[in-house]
């Protein structure tokens, strides 16, 4: 895909306010699809069909089906597919500080509250919930972890998804004091050296 | 209290039957009451006049009322006080691994089942759990912690608390494959090295 074709929605807002009708009528049609269809079962084509549009306008106001997703059914705080290319620029012995950053960072903007909507979700078995839970893994953590290390890249996406869901319990879910007053530098020096173990270090 | 003189309950329950009737009658007056009062706010001397019997037998019968309450209140697969004893046997610097093992093998006894029902219930502010929650991490994990690390010991148990809770998360609840069919051997050696940090090591 070309940046240069695809403003970010912020900006395409500005500029042709009338295009919003698209966006929410895609907006719309997607939670009907992925909720019928599942994540894997709902096509980027369907959606742009049940909302009348082409399906170029999928890519063009949301990047793709995952962002689309991620919009659409769970209220992320991020968008997965600029999380990954921000996570990947900058230096990799300092990734997993990154990681702990942005995570923190993005939630805390929240105010709490859609972290434990979303555990609520997977612990009740939502299928939107666990699509997400799937996708965060597989696309964003373990391109990620492949980036860096090819030694079992699905066990050590696994353990930082155990340590960064982790983290969401201890600050917003359950409330392990003085985790959710630390400050994220705090916590970024703490946990981050447990990511980046889990990412380039030995892990056995 | 002297183990002398307070056989476990297994024990107990072997030669005096009977006595089952005052057990049974403290767990449902402890339900009552912790459910009305809270953790903080129940008192053993007012489960014991519930139940109608001394408060004598709240310690003979549970150890005392964290481990009535875990007993009592939230099906946990292991008895609290025990926990501490077991935790503590053993070489500090294997103490992180130690944990990562008594932990998995425990919720694995459940077959899975009793630890999504505590996030749900931690999730949904039931008071009991948050009750539980915080017995657990005071009373247990920041003890543990006292003993080996005099440095922040609250944040520290947070820290160690966060990685134990998303472990739970990775293999009963979200699911982070391949985290729920690993082999405790693999996963001590790649988690315990965190709780060992957390618990001794550098964390700034």
């Amino acid at each position: 895909m070309s940046t240069a074709e695809q403003p970010t929605p912020a900006r395409r807002r500005g500029r042709r306010p009338g295009g919003q009708d698209t966006r929410a009528a895609l907006l719309e049609a997607a939670r009907e699809v992925f909720g019928e269809s599942g994540y894997e079962g709902a096509t980027v084509r369907a959606i742009a069909a049940r909302a009348g549009v082409d399906a170029a306008m999928v890519n063009h106001w949301f990047g793709g089906k995952e962002a689309l997703f991620a919009q659409a059914v769970l209220k992320l705080p991020f968008d997965p597919v600029q999380l990954l290319s921000d996570l990947m620029d900058g230096p990799v012995e300092e990734l997993g500080e990154r990681i702990v950053r942005r995570f923190l960072t993005a939630w805390d903007s929240t105010e709490g509250g859609a972290f434990p909507a979303l555990v609520r979700s997977i612990a009740g078995h939502e299928q939107a919930a666990l699509s997400l839970k799937d996708f965060l893994i597989r696309h964003v953590l373990e391109n990620v972890v492949r980036h860096v290390s090819p030694d079992r890249p699905e066990l050590r996406a696994a353990l930082c998804a155990s340590q960064i869901a982790g983290m969401g319990m201890a600050r917003y879910v359950a409330k392990f004091e003085p985790f959710p007053a630390t400050g994220i530098d705090t916590l970024a020096a703490a946990v981050g050296p447990t990511l980046q173990r889990y990412l380039t270090g030995e892990i056995d």
